[in-house]
């Protein structure tokens, strides 16, 4: 197992490449880990500067008055070898590898010599051909990707570089918070399973989200993912799921994606979360990093539209969920303020009718009834209310509550004033969707996973295990 | 068949129940429909005032000086009754009942007794239970949903209120243009089949829409679905496909939403698009209300990120579409200007490095390839370029193209500034979407409706019929 202590936690990091030039990468990752307020040292490496956006520069690793915790590599392939000979005689620790140019492209020779290098001298290698990392509790951003990510608990690991920067900027626009963001590129050294087991025991992590291409030691990956998933949840987007996409993946990577079947075997076996879309594995993590996990699966769904209700009814049983009748406590109360031809089986359907404090009074009462267990709230805007206002009595009736002691997702659905509400939610950290397909597949990933590992927790203590 | 000539193009329209209360629906309604340009005579029929909104008030419709089309009603439901008996005498030919409190409520009786008095008159019914309806070519908006809607050639007929104006508002922040939006509600005399019927020959509709809960004469909606089918896309959102959901739309709406498999096969049959989710919905309606239709499925895909690629892929093997390798004249335009390493296979990648002008050329290689039939655009936002300049160099690549002759969708991938992107292509009428998976979907939703019309139209021809 891979101490990765120090690339989360370094003393120092040396960023090699780090041009003057403000289109080079190079420049764009020191630019990054200075500006998103990295606190210890910071060296720029630069054989033809003296210093590199206000910081002084050196000819080589060798140069730095002290061994460095990490090397972020951005030099030419063909130059990468000697800059890792030279990083490991001084100590460095770790090599980040962001160049281009590798197995890729079919050099593997030359992917080899780079970790045949660095293991001489006891390093490991992030990389090649990635995008950067980001660890936020250390304030690292060494990426060439947006810069203001948001702190919080998703791990995200991404095989995909282009499209792992883009989604970079979709979890600052969704204000989703991040702990890591690990681009993983060619894996010539260090894997999904090495960051894996540090995030099962990272505090500041509290959920995987793997963009996922290939494996290549199966075993280790279904081991650690394991042991994660007992923990945290993993959701995993596999590019490739197809026969025709594994072949779209096998001439972009150069590497057979695999057999599908045993994906998705293993992704079953070790509890993995299995999104089709990017956009799936976004709504899922977002509900699953902000929620806590319920106790059962009583779920009940307040809506003010029939046909929003019956949309979340559909996709819940999309997802094996049978909505329950709801509490009589909680039927009772409401009956108190909807109108009486109000239909409150599960969905409750507060009515088109209902104005905004019938949400705040329908949702406290569900927040605060014991045998409900997680809620789903929709929302239609129609004449009567503004979502801006609905979303405020959703929120209040949270924050009445002594905050989420059971998962909630909502969503408002209309036109720009329900995206406002959304929006307004989400900076509270109550998962918000566009519409109630979503808001109630979100809520169907968080009881999979409690039942996923309900199931192996109690297998584990039959057979005496942890 | 019913005559809906006069509705959508009437010479006049009362209001029934126009209140100066501002927060009455009766006065929203007419708000709207003196707001939104109805160019025609408009008559509040308000037996309390002189003038609503600036326009001279009748207390009765038998009082307005001359036979109007259509009464839009807006009263308590015990009063519609004699409204309807009233409108009958003077002449009306289209009842549109706002008010609730009837079937759904099951007040049955009530609703008879409405029906058969309209009947007795010849005039036909919209409703009751609805918010109304939108005819843009007459600009007439007499619901009390959002104001602003968009001209274009979607019809939305929708069984759901609440939902129904949610949607109102999405189709306005998504830039889709509807020709029609029709609250349908209980359906007590005109129903979808009626409306099919209208818009199969209405050239301001190139699309239609329906959020359906059930159809009382399925062989009727069948063969007028399948008419329409033949001439333009149908694309349904069925409320209750599972079993529980069923449940949920029964206690709903009062009435059983039906057998799942006899919508399966009557969707099947008549060429319809089975949308599984609000979003799915929208997202297919852009591509296909946009786009012209292609003559087979030779699909390329471009993009600068091969995850995306692979997304795309897989998305489009789900809906059984495969992609084959691109013609050689397009693989060798694009050769030109990508690096060696470049991907050429199908997908396309551009790879990360790609400059907004690639983007220009590809696109425009592709427009122009006759071996190529429709285009689907992924960006992945990085570092190089700006979204909304590659949403700018597709737009350019479309306009010096001669506009769109075969379809495309887009997806720009990342965060607000993707967004930008996004929206301006929509603009344009390009369909844009977040994620790769989304614009891979919508294409295939382009394909299938093809596909089934080619299979019934060679049918048709070797029957022998139209």
């Amino acid at each position: 197992m891979a101490d990765l202590k120090k690339l989360f936690y370094p003393s120092s990091i040396a960023v090699v490449g780090a041009s003057r030039n403000p289109k080079k990468i190079g420049h764009l990752i020191l630019k990054n880990l200075i500006e998103y307020g990295y606190k210890s040292r910071i060296y720029p490496v630069n054989p033809a500067a003296d210093e590199v956006l206000g910081l002084k520069a050196y000819p080589s690793v060798s140069s730095i008055p002290e061994p460095v915790d990490v090397v972020v590599v951005s030099v030419p392939a063909p130059k990468v070898p000697e800059v890792i000979e030279d990083a490991g005689k001084a100590g460095a620790k770790f090599a980040v590898i962001i160049s281009s140019g590798f197995k890729e492209v079919g050099n593997v020779e030359l992917e080899k010599k780079v970790v045949e290098t660095a293991r001489k001298y006891g390093m490991r290698v992030l990389g090649p051909n990635i995008f950067g990392y980001v660890y936020t509790p250390s304030r690292i951003n060494a990426t060439f990707g947006p810069r203001d990510v948001i702190p919080g608990g998703v791990a995200f690991i991404t095989q995909s570089g282009a499209l792992g920067i883009a989604l970079m900027g979709t979890t600052i626009m969704e204000g989703i918070g991040v702990s890591a963001i690990i681009s993983i590129g060619n894996k010539a050294d260090l894997d999904d399973a090495d960051f894996l087991e540090f995030f099962e025991n990272d505090p500041n992590t509290n959920i995987v989200l793997i963009y996922l291409e290939g494996i290549t030691n199966g075993r280790r990956f279904v081991e650690a993912a394991s042991r994660v998933t007992i923990k945290k949840p993993i959701v995993v987007i596999k590019s490739g799921r197809t026969e025709a996409g594994a072949r779209a993946a096998a001439s972009h990577t150069g590497s057979l994606a695999g057999n599908i079947a045993f994906y998705e075997t293993a992704f079953k076996q070790s509890g993995i979360l299995f999104a089709k879309s990017v956009e799936e594995a976004f709504d899922w993590v977002k509900a699953l990093t902000w929620n806590p996990l319920p106790n059962s699966d009583r779920i009940v769904v307040i809506t003010n539209g029939g046909g929003a209700g019956v949309q979340a009814s559909d996709t819940l049983a999309d997802n094996g969920l049978l909505l329950q009748k709801p509490p009589k406590n909680l039927v009772e109360e409401i009956r108190k303020f909807v109108p009486p031809f109000a239909s409150l089986a599960n969905p409750i359907d507060l009515t088109g009718m209902a104005p905004t404090d019938w949400y705040y009074k329908a949702v406290y009462a569900a927040l605060n009834d014991p045998d409900v267990d997680s809620i789903v709230v929709l929302y239609c805007h129609t004449a009567l209310t503004h979502p801006v206002e609905v979303a405020d009595a959703i929120m209040n009736a949270v924050k009445d509550s002594g905050g989420l002691k059971k998962p909630m997702t909502v969503a408002l659905i209309g036109g720009v004033e329900a995206y406002e509400g959304i929006k307004k939610l989400t900076q509270a950290k109550i998962p918000a969707y566009p519409t109630p397909e979503r808001a109630a597949a979100a809520m169907a990933a968080i009881h999979r996973y409690v039942k996923y590992r309900e199931y192996v927790t109690k297998r584990l203590s039959y057979l005496g295990g942890s």
